[in-house]
């Protein structure tokens, strides 16, 4: 590899072949116009001097920077937090074997996120972008849309009311299906003996915690329970809420939607409640099945079953659905095409 | 903002002010060239339509890419794991506060990391670089040293027998003093009356394994006690491997390196080994106080105390460290400079 300092250039490959810099422009970009035998010396100069047109002066010419756009969401703490940061890996990964990078970049909300495209897209930086957290009432698929610039989201458009719905829908998307995995880990437990395994949620307005409460409803419908009936716990997503409610539900206290007794299996939306959920059942001594969603290392670490996304997979087809649109040839890029992809039951016992 | 499709350009500007695209280019970049009404009417069009010469035509002129290279390390997995993606979440954050983005990419080893460096400088993409996990016999700094790269790592060099020693030494680098963090732990554990902390660390050979179980012996020594003779376990940095190996000290068999009994107090080179430790403990009906290390949302999530990085801090200094190389006036780059960061002992109960 040559170093950075007397790495090849135009004026060193001129100096080589005994042309003007034109003329070895002229022999890349617009070979017709340069005599036959000139051209293959330019050439040979180019080959044997290991030259590379630098990537500024050949966006100049193709329009296309082969890097792709992600915001990267500020630090939330919590356990849960690092299942983005594994799809960035992903999809850091499969970018690069395709070809492309990832620019990461911040914003404080939609519209930050919004600015930022603008900035990205007007400068020429990005081909595309890869979204992710997709939420009630995004400004950002439809912003992208209307200015039919490429992207991809990570997570399915959550309908909410409003005009643009209809319209944000229609875009490239992959995404886990959530009620597919709680619901497998409620007949998990139900087929373990478990009459009414309880629910521990998040408060209502989470399009990911609907979806993920879903699975866990259908799957004690299905076994003939009323969801009604069994306990069901909404708390933030915090394991020291979880210990507390979980607690509260386990003594027969109040605060379970559901009008049932105390649980002995619990459903839950994330590893962070699996965590509380199983704390507060060892303070009191008392057996509780515990089944997270996510399966973070700490899962793993503690020996807790839980709900795992195919996040590599999520990344592959991410970044497949958004280079089908960069790419897209004279015909026009593809139709807008989605992916649910169904997670997996790892079941674990205690260590 | 304007949309994607009807930005203005240079063509734009041109029609509006009357001129051609070289008097529009030269009253940008060569202003003396136009005639002074010329250039006031062309600056008004510039103005109006919001034009913005794209980044790839100043990318030429100004041989700057704004853009720091950073590489992602493959996902691990592991509870620690999550400490180099806060370092990431702070960087990208610092970065853009100071007009910079960072780009991602990938490798196998030093030299892979080596030849993305090679490709990044050839195409223009990036200013300088980032790197974290520096480690024994590290190829990665000789190399961008020997070509006036700019860069700074998060990490300090660690020695190693080889010729390049000193050359890679001598550059800008962020690192946290692990000893001090191991030293303060072990301090609070001998002042809350345990004479000896036993330490729970990984097998030889890591730097930063080296510096934390340093400052564990530093502190038995100071307070008399021989750090021979106290229980010390070395595993992998995992939390099976962890329960295991304190199980068997705290059931009085075999594995400790030193020649203590059994522990009542522990210090451990990672969260992991921490979450083993109290599990262990746990199983078996020991009392056992945990100290572990990086504050992970895990030891948070838990209660178990820990020492914390300030990867804040970190973040921006190897920003400031990196930019000032990238942005060195006429007199050439600053001499190299370091900043060992001290770590907080952060103090939890059980839940």
């Amino acid at each position: 590899m040559t170093s950075a300092d007397d790495r090849a250039t135009l004026v060193s490959v001129a100096r080589a072949a005994g042309v003007s810099r034109q003329t070895v422009s002229n022999a890349l970009h617009a070979p017709g116009k340069v005599a036959p035998e000139t051209l293959e010396r330019v050439l040979a100069a180019v080959a044997e001097l290991g030259y590379r047109p630098s990537l500024a002066a050949r966006q100049l010419r193709t329009n296309r920077s082969r890097t792709l756009g992600l915001r990267l969401e500020h630090w939330g703490g919590g356990i849960s937090g690092s299942v983005l940061d594994r799809f960035l890996h992903a999809l850091v990964d499969e970018a690069q074997g395709r070809g492309y990078r990832v620019v990461l970049f911040t914003a404080d909300d939609d519209s930050g996120e919004v600015a930022r495209y603008g900035e990205l897209l007007s400068s020429g930086q990005v081909d595309g972008f890869v979204l992710t957290s997709t939420h009630h009432g995004d400004a950002r698929t439809a912003w992208l849309l209307e200015r039919s610039v490429p992207f991809a989201t990570f997570g399915r458009p959550w309908p909410s009311p409003g005009a643009e719905q209809e319209v944000s829908r229609d875009h490239c998307w992959v995404d886990v299906d959530g009620a597919a995995g709680t619901r497998a880990a409620t007949e998990h437990l139900i087929a373990a003996g478990h009459e009414a395994p309880a629910y521990l949620g998040w408060p209502d307005g989470s399009g990911t915690g609907e979806d993920r409460r879903l699975g866990w409803a259908q799957a004690l419908a299905r076994a003939g329970v009323d969801p009604a009936a069994a306990v069901e716990l909404k708390v933030p997503d915090s394991t020291a809420a979880a210990v507390e409610a979980v607690t509260a539900a386990l003594s027969g206290d109040g605060g379970a939607v559901g009008a049932g007794g105390a649980p002995t299996a619990v459903v839950c939306a994330s590893d962070s409640l699996a965590l509380g959920a199983r704390g507060a059942a060892a303070r009191l001594g008392r057996p509780l099945e515990v089944i997270g969603f996510d399966d973070t290392p700490v899962a793993d670490a503690i020996g807790v079953s839980s709900v795992a996304q195919p996040l590599g997979e999520a990344a592959t087809l991410a970044v497949d659905l958004l280079l089908a649109q960069v790419e897209a040839g004279p015909d026009g890029p593809p139709p807008p095409r989605q992916h649910l992809l169904a997670p997996r039951l790892v079941l674990r016992g205690a260590p």
